[in-house]
């Protein structure tokens, strides 16, 4: 472990208040060694240092400028903003970032006042930039909403919903794209090139060029037409038009590197500006960090590493992740089937379809953060006799609900869903758990949802999906490595609607739904230990039910216990929907049902979440014991045979 | 009713291959034919009736210059396609439209192959257009896709995020930007003032400017640097940068109702694009109809009327709809409350938010089509403090699913969610029914869900929410008018979570989530004819659940049969879950839950949708009388002592 830098200036800085009564002489100084701070920090924490590192000199300079937290600053996505958690109180906690109980990647409410709105997820700043803008409006009080954006999350629709909505905020809106021609992966798209020509077009805004501008005051945007020869040459000139015709008052592009560019911008237009302005700032990725400049991802996202050579901890080798297997499988599907395409939003190594795109780069679509487009895009293709593959963490499926139940599931379109990233997600927390999709995709009629509950499953899925042409398919798996099972040679196509029994036992049966199969069996030796004969059946489908298997198995066991990485309206839901409309449970038949919890659970290491929801081994034992009654063991006749046996 | 027009040309065309034949000189009394064609059917049908006038010319012209249906043509949202309806075959049923059986308001895949995607949610076209071209693309077919896309539409981010991606379609991708300055409401935003600034801004394109312009080809989309000053001057002279920003090359604005501009267009850009177009066409909503282009809204929706006069026919009083109760209440409220504040996408009359507006401008907010940032920004005004009400129909609130997770629920922030058509909607049939809000809403931590059983209740639900700043609250209303029920003079603060009981029985209790209480109280009448005592709860919560009502009545009642117009996985899975976690249903007692069927109901009226989905008196009756056995009534003791009181 390296030595904790030395920061004679950032130590006698604890909160924005501290940093603005410095000389901006010395703000260069605080900037180097808030740099050295965090790369210390993440070396031994892990975590995103890539975007942190880019954003060093403008975190130092909105919080130099603006009155946080007065002014409500959001950091959009919020993974770059370990400078500002370093600047704004919680530098004592910063080396516990990602850890459980420690302060979270993100940003976040309860954890600081200079967080004004939890981030996460893309694209959400200047939504809720406006929300404070105006909500300060109306009631009079100061405070503007100032909205850190980068070009990748420009990319979705909801900011440019957003962008469209601006000019009611006036001067208390002000947006800050933070361009450094990169979020995960490089960006795509027509704004990102648009963007890119913008940059090149012209040398950076000097101090002179921006002192003539403010000399003269911002004016209202657009709207008089008499201005408007004025605004499309200056949209020639600067190239501001995109933003200009939406609003915004442009100002840049700014070396977001240069202090003594950014301070005197933002103080102008802090001052100065009469509507809502959009400032152009360009900025590098993993600035001032040789090994995360020189690295293809710009270290977005690291393990613990070495400060001085820049090595990331290694992980143990062991079996590969799910993401891998699945976009090697479908590389491989793909070799024979030339109706196979892929289409991820920004996330093609995330989701494996990397892997796809190097065997298949015509059939490989990455649409930028874009779920909404991926989904009906995918659903154009199937219409038109494609197989579509939409590769997309489950809980950014969520941004494209409404395409998955209109374009989809109502006109009954092929498309397939692989849903990574499914269930709790460790270090990322609530923000990124995949918890609802069992729920929100099982209750769509026409829909099949299954889960892996290993990656030789996810093989066979992947498989199934692709041969599954009558309707949309989705299915489900968890991130990070596989459990280490040997993957077929030869994938099987599975019968839709059909769970399989693995393990056979007679009092107990075990129904699970992906993930948890591996605790559900440890539980049943458990069980039988205590005398109890426990069938386990991995149900692979919340939709269509395996109803045959369910009903054989309530007329032959005591108990039914259904177990799911899922949230309250899952396979659980659907089993005792089921058994009742059957009359199954009439016969006073003992069914439980073990989900995850209703709270957002917390992040913390992937273990202690399930100790947290009560998914683990011990809990299923608890459950069935609880559902036997305590004194129930000993006085069945099944439960004592079982026993002796 | 009015004799039907006189219509030579158009009875020799069935197809556009009859339209192809004629002369380009005929195409005028064609769409002229077509236009008395379809005010006379809509006026006996009532339907969409402003939009469809509007696209005559544009319709006419489409089919005549593309090779539809090979060349893909998708109408976002659909309404505007009953021109289409009549001339791709579907002539002999256009005045079945809406009815049951009959066509469909929107475009639809069963229908014909002159309808290769089925719209009706707004902004989805492009992506789905660009979809049929990549996948063409991608196997050496022929056929371009085409969106006709409206201005309101173009406002949603989802629109934005496809033509970001539009560049890779090449020539094979079509944008037709219908301009009428009007979706449903009037437009609001950047985007909407910027585009009559195109208009405004010059005369129409003229023949000899479109020659010249095609005469040197249409040049690959920017990209080229060389090629940059020659753009922003053609993007200052014409004002088409933004799009051209976004990869697309622009030609227009075009007089909509012009065929001798329309028709050489379009083949223009068939022949010679060398990359994607947006051809921006202006046209009067309503066009050619007085009382249509008169009217306000433009007869955007009308009931049957009268073709000379335009008179709609009236509805018969009655009580008031549920829409402007919610939007009276919140108004009133308003009153004394200066923190609530009401937002809406694009749909100010429909949610009732027209009539807050009218009282306090100030605190409503029309985003336009933009749903996603509705929700956010909600969250962002509740997050300082003020009470906002985010009004949306349900079917709409699945664009903001995510921003219902991740910006309200995890963060816990009091949004009020006024869900407005919730359940099944009649004629506007499966896209637009309200079926999954309970599932998708009551499966999240920190929710709280509540269903208005009548139009009193919504008034309480209204102020309940209003009051209720712990965290994020939705009630769900249905469409159309409320019972009849009398309006409180003082709303009344429900206690959260816990239901009503509106008769007491002893044998079978009936758990009413929302709309089915009335049907539930004509069940408990025709059961206590049978001899059996029923009681009816009005749940109002399906989350929290009113746990010890359902413990009380489970103890003293022999079926619970919980009812709702929602898809699985809302109050019936919940109460059984929580009857399982607690035990509930090992004694044997007999549960059923009523719900929607896992189809997509197709539309009809409202009557004959509940039939259909089995959720009226009779269907509760069965229910009950089944899970108590053919037989059950005669031999049980509590049964027979009410069969003889």
């Amino acid at each position: 472990m390296t030595a904790e830098p030395a920061t004679p200036l950032l130590d006698t800085v604890n909160t924005p208040d501290d940093l603005r009564k410095l000389k901006r002489e010395d703000l260069r100084q605080l900037a180097d060694e808030l740099r050295s701070e965090m790369i210390s920090a993440v070396g031994q924490t892990g975590g995103h240092l890539g975007s942190g590192l880019g954003v060093v000199e403008l975190t130092t300079a909105i919080h130099y400028v603006f009155n946080t937290p007065e002014d409500r600053l959001v950091w959009d996505v919020g993974h770059q903003a370990y400078p500002h958690k370093i600047l704004t109180g919680r530098r004592d906690r910063i080396r516990t970032l990602r850890q459980g109980g420690g302060l979270s990647g993100f940003t976040k409410r309860s954890e600081s006042e200079y967080d004004p709105f939890g981030t996460a997820h893309s694209s959400t700043s200047i939504s809720a930039a406006l929300g404070f803008a105006i909500a300060n409006k109306l009631t009079g009080k100061p405070g503007k909403g100032i909205a850190v954006i980068g070009d990748g999350a420009m990319s979705a629709g909801m900011a440019y919903e957003a962008m469209n909505n601006a000019e009611q905020a006036g001067n208390r809106l002000i947006v800050i794209l933070n361009d450094n021609d990169m979020s995960i992966a490089p960006p795509v798209g027509g704004l990102s090139s648009y963007l890119a020509r913008l940059v090149s077009s012209g040398q950076f805004l000097g101090l002179r060029e921006l002192a003539k501008k403010f000399a003269r005051k911002l004016p209202r945007p657009l709207h008089n037409a008499a201005r408007k020869t004025d605004e499309f040459a200056r949209g020639m000139a600067m190239g501001g038009t995109l933003f200009e015709e939406l609003g915004f008052y442009y100002v840049g592009p700014i070396d977001g590197h240069d202090l003594d560019a950014l301070v005197p911008v933002l103080e102008n237009v802090r001052d100065a500006a009469e509507g809502p302005c959009l400032i152009h700032v360009v900025t590098t990725k993993g600035k001032g960090y040789a090994p995360a400049e020189e690295s293809a991802d710009k270290y977005h996202g690291v393990t613990k590493f070495d400060v001085v050579t820049g090595q990331q901890s290694k992980s143990s080798g062991g079996p590969p992740n799910y993401q891998n297997v699945f976009g090697d499988t479908l590389a491989r599907l793909a070799e024979t089937d030339d109706r196979i395409c892929a289409i991820t939003a920004a996330m093609p190594s995330g989701t494996g379809v990397d892997r796809f795109a190097k065997a298949h780069p015509d059939r490989s679509f990455d649409v930028g953060i874009a779920e909404q487009h991926a989904v009906t895009f995918a659903a154009g293709l199937a219409a038109q006799g494609m197989r579509p593959f939409a590769a997309i963490y489950s809980t950014f499926l969520q941004r494209a609900f409404d395409q998955v139940v209109h374009d989809v599931a109502i006109q009954n379109l092929p498309v397939r869903f692989a849903i990574d990233r499914a269930g709790l997600v460790g270090a990322d927390g609530a923000t990124h758990a995949g918890s609802f999709d069992v729920t929100y995709l099982a209750t769509l009629p026409n829909m099949v949802v299954m889960a892996a509950a290993d990656e030789a499953e996810l093989v066979h899925m992947t498989y199934t999906a692709a041969l599954h042409d009558s309707g949309p398919i989705a299915f489900r798996y968890p991130r990070g490595a596989g459990i280490g099972i040997d993957l077929p040679e030869v994938p099987e196509q599975l019968e839709i609607g059909k769970g399989r029994v693995v393990r056979e036992g007679s009092k107990v049966a075990i129904l699970s739904l992906g993930t948890r199969l591996a605790e559900a069996l440890k539980a049943a030796d458990q069980l039988e230990a205590k005398g109890l004969s426990t069938t386990v059946a991995d149900m692979r489908f919340a939709k269509p039910l395996d109803e045959d298997l369910i009903r054989k198995l309530a007329a032959s066991h005591e108990v039914l216990v259904t177990i799911e990485e899922a949230s309250i309206g899952g396979l659980g839901a659907h089993v005792l929907t089921m058994a009742s409309d059957d009359g199954l449970l009439d016969a006073g038949l003992k069914i439980r049902t073990m989900r995850l919890p209703d709270v957002f659970q917390d992040h913390d290491a992937p273990e202690k979440q399930y100790d947290e929801a009560g998914l683990n081994a011990p809990h299923i034992v608890d459950t069935v014991l609880k559902a036997l009654g305590k004194d129930n063991l000993g006085h069945n006749s099944a439960g004592v045979e079982e026993a002796r046996a």
